[in-house]
This record gives structure tokens, sequence and C-alpha cells, in this order.
């Protein structure tokens, strides 16, 4: 049977540590999917691992792109078309969906990864018709989107709904790189903020699974910690406890802010589930406004990891279709 | 001269210690002022009050006067036309405008206070003509507003923005009635905070001026704080730095959520004008991620105490205008 051209467009998901990328049809299936290590790599390296990556998907597809879209982890200042204030990659002040479509040869897009997560889900997943839509995501930072009146709300100059930006804890510990300040919530309920403080509760205690895990020379990060919960282990249940809580200060404040409808929490941090979806429903009942926590509804997302490369290809052809109406 | 008639509506901004109303004609001119103690009356004492207060401004312009517009310090369910979780007044589940309207016998409309306050500033103040604007009021509590696309946004069920519950500091002072939490902007920025403050810094110093204030048998609040600031007491002076600098926290809050073009701030406290706003502005400038910190302008509500009461006459008149169409 000859397969017809799906008039498909490339979704990339730029991760703190990982690029991810398909081709999606519009019936929103993932056609080929692929991925890259980007950690820590320079900017002549990243350009060439990106481009090569939408290279593969393209191949297996067979060619058949429209144009493609990227969501990162950064501010984007949509005037100027430049990655502003990247917090984990090197490409702050440069055009970057410009760079990319040269290199590319076909239209390409950017926009904030939190924004794109959410567009995913709002589009098809868990936040799906809704008018006033949240997300979080809690990644190796945290990234936030705000769905106003159906339509992503991206503040005046396109950086605006870094909910992981948003400080709780004014004296509390210092947020990653790129944010001048301390106790945001990225400080808090991050992959990063996890791997922190269960390493510091290893090493203060050596004989706990965590600090046996230590001693074999595990890497102790967020995914460690989760499966130590889920099997059981009273500490890392703690852990994400603490960390879920903090996540119920940020949804209080979202929910007293914005009195939104839906509030959903994705990222791969979200791997814990209930282990922190409960505690952080547990104080968002505590701490917000009686009236807005009882009508919102926090969900996990619908995408989960994929998400973002949805997110991505949907904005893509959201802006290709503005093109030809332009 | 005869007087023409002016087609007058009336806003009433209800605080949590009086209320003040006025008629506003069609180029906003306040035309009649009149205004009430309220502070802990109960219902039926309130609703005769307020009765009485807008008859007085009735004859005060011979009444010519289409309807009534209330800004009420209150979480406003809009879906069912009641006044929800009021923190300052007993009001809460009363269909409050529907009442005020058979009293009166002319239409009645009400907001949460915040967002009016915000309404006349974007219809003529401060943020006039702006897309993305915040407003945050600082009278006994703090109270929010928030426009997007040039348009109020009241959340859900127009509940949203609580600016004012936004949690900054999880583990800070308690917060006021109506509001379970602690750390919440209006617990560390509000009038009564700053006399919560004030009050704790003069039994703890008695020499102080503040102190000696104190044994005098002066109500030590808000306003004797700025002036004393006013006058050179470095204490009161710190201990509006001190307000400044939380409110410097929300609004970096602000900035990372919003991205908007403008923060206009307003209340009687602001009374202490740069006192609150330098440090406030200080604060955002160090905690902020830098492309929204650096566009956004933040500065003094242009009406001030009159904000209120414009913003629901505004209302009141949009409303009308509104069931006039329909």
């Amino acid at each position: 049977m000859a397969e017809v051209p799906a008039e498909c467009v490339i979704g990339v998901d730029l991760g703190g540590t990982k690029a991810v990328a398909a081709a999606v049809d519009r019936e929103l299936a993932m056609r080929h999917r692929a991925r890259r290590e980007i950690l820590r790599q320079d900017l002549p390296t990243l350009l060439a691992t990106l481009t090569a990556l939408v290279d593969e998907v393209r191949e297996g597809v067979r060619g058949e792109v429209e144009g493609v879209g990227f969501g990162i982890p950064c501010l984007i200042d949509q005037d100027r078309h430049l990655a502003a204030s990247s917090v984990h990659l090197p490409i702050e002040g440069l055009a970057f969906a410009d760079v990319m479509a040269e290199r590319l040869g076909i239209p390409a897009f950017m926009d904030n990864d939190g924004n794109l997560a959410l567009l995913a889900e709002h589009h098809a997943g868990a936040a799906r018709g809704e008018q006033n839509a949240v997300m979080i995501t809690l990644g190796t930072g945290v990234a936030g989107g705000i769905v106003i009146a159906g339509e992503l709300y991206r503040g005046a100059q396109g950086a605006g709904a870094e909910l992981g930006h948003m400080i709780v804890d004014a004296d509390g510990p210092e947020c990653g790189p790129g944010c001048p300040s301390r106790g945001c919530l990225e400080a808090l309920c991050s992959g990063s903020a996890l791997a922190r403080d269960a390493l510091a509760f290893a090493r203060n205690a050596p004989d706990s699974r965590l600090g046996q895990a230590l001693a074999q020379g595990r890497d102790i990060n967020g995914p460690l910690v989760t499966e130590l919960a889920f099997d059981g282990d009273p500490d890392a249940a703690t852990l994400l406890t603490r960390l879920g809580e903090w996540l119920g200060i940020g949804l209080a404040n979202v929910a007293n802010i914005f009195n939104p409808d839906v509030v959903v929490v994705g990222g791969g941090v979200m791997a814990a589930g209930e282990l922190i979806l409960g505690p952080a429903r547990r104080v968002l009942a505590d701490r917000a406004l009686a009236l807005p926590a009882a009508h919102l509804r926090v969900t996990p997302a619908r995408f989960g990891a994929d998400a973002g490369v949805l997110g991505a290809a949907l904005f893509a052809r959201e802006r290709l279709r503005q093109r030809v109406r332009a």
C-alpha cells in the first residue's frame, strides 16, 4: 500500500539535557522520533546536533515536511525574534529560529517550551476546550504556560508565563543559572532541586537507601528518588512529599491569581505522579482562597514527555497557516 | 447658568473601614462626594449605611442617576452574582448588587475593588492604553487587578486577580481574616501589616518615636508611620523600606508571570510614595528575570484614593451599555 504524503511538520523539544524531535501529521500522530544528548554542548556543537536531529526525522518521513517548531527552555523576545536569558542553553541573544531556518532550508519557529507543552494539552489533552488553563512542567527546570480566553498568553514581549520563577519562599534556596533569585518554584520543585535535596540527604544519612546508592557510585537524581519511593523507601517518599507541598504553594498562588479551570502538571518529575500531586492538592486546599480552590481541577498532563514535541509541531503549523493568510 | 443633566452614574468604593461614593459624569468628573464609616458594622447596619450614602449622593446631583457600581474588597462569584469569601465585610454569600438594586430602585452592579481601581487607571490613568497591565492596591488589605489584551481579566468565576493572596514567604506571618494562608503579599505589604509591625516595634523600643507615640496613647497605624518617616524618623523609614522590599518580591513575580507593560501601585499606603516604591524597584531589578524586569514600568496610581470610586462608576456605565445592547 502506497503511503500518502501526510503534510507533516516537525516538532523539537529542547530540554536542559536532551533534544527530542518527531514528525507530526495532521491527526497529531507522531510518525518518526529521534533524540540527541545536548548537555553542556557549546553553541556550534548544539546547532550541528539539532540540524542532524531534524534531518534524521525528515529522512524518516521521506522529506515531506513543511516546517519545524522548536520549544526551548528560554525566555523568548518575540518582538526581536531572539532567544533571551536562556538558563540551560548557550543560545542567549541568538535569533535561534532564523538561524535554524537558514541551516535547514525550511521555515522554523520557536517558542518557550512551557507555552508549547500547554498548546498541546489545550489542543488535544488534559486542558482541551478550557478557557482558563495553566500548565506547570516539572523538568530540569520548571516551565509554565498560561491560556486565557482560549489563547496562549505570552505577555508584552513574549517573556511571560515564567511560573517556574515565581518566588514562594523569599529566603529559600538559590535558583538555577540565568535566574538571579532564590526560593522560586524552580528552586524547590524541579528535577534539579529534587536531585540537590536527595544528594544532601544521602550525604547526611549514609545508612539510608539513598546513602547506600551514593556509596555505590550511583547518580543521585530524580528518577532514582522516584524509583526508591515506589519501592517503599520512606526517605525518598518524604523528598517527593516535600516537593509536592511546594508545588501546592505554587498551585495556591495560581488559583488566587488566575482562578483557572484547570492546572495541568507535566514534565519528567511527574513520573512520581500522585506521590507529588497528592501533597500538592492538600496544600492547595489548605492555602488558597476557598472559591478558586474548589473550582480548580489539578491533573497530570495527557501527553507526558511528548507534550513539548507535539506543541512545537502545532505551533509550527499555526504559524505556517498565518503566513499563508498574511 | 442652568445646569444640564449630566447622565451621572454613582461609584461606591467599599474599603475595610469606610465607604466613599461619588456621582461621576461622562467626562469622569466627580460631581458630589460622600463617605461613611463602616468598620465592623453588622449586615443590616452596613446595608442601611450604604443606602443612605448613595441616597445622599443622588440628592447632591438632583437624582439624575442611571445606576450605581460597587467596588468591594471581596471575591466575586460572577456566575452566581454572589459576594464570596469577603475578608473585611459581613456580606459573604450575599447577592449584594441585587439587594442594593432592590433597596435603591436603580440598577446596581458589583465587582472586586482591585479590578475596578485598575479599570479607572486603564481607562484614563497610569495604565492608559496599555495592553498588559497589573495593579496592586495597598490598603487595609492588598487588592489586585489584571488587564490582558486591553481587557480586565477576572478568571473562570470572576475570582481571579487576587494578587494580595500570592504567597511569597511560605512560612511568613498569618494573613488576614478570610484567607487561610500565611506569607501572602497582604500579610506583608498591607496597611494592616504595616500597623502590626509598627506596633510590635513600638512595644520593643519604648524610647523610639513610635514607642513614645504608643505611650502617648496614639493609634499606631500606617499613616502615623508614614508621617514619622517623612519627618526623618529612621525606624519608621525602615518599616516602610521593608514593606517596599516585600512589594518588590511581588513585583518580581508579576514581571515573570505576566511580562506586563506597567504595574500601577495604588491604595492608601502609597501615601509613602517613593519610600516604598524605591526599595520595591530595587528588589524587582535584583530578583526578576532580566528581560521582563527591564521592560516593566512601575508607577503610582494617577487617581490615588479616587481610583476605586471612578472604576466603580465606569463599571456601572459599561454594564448599563451592555444591557441596552442586549
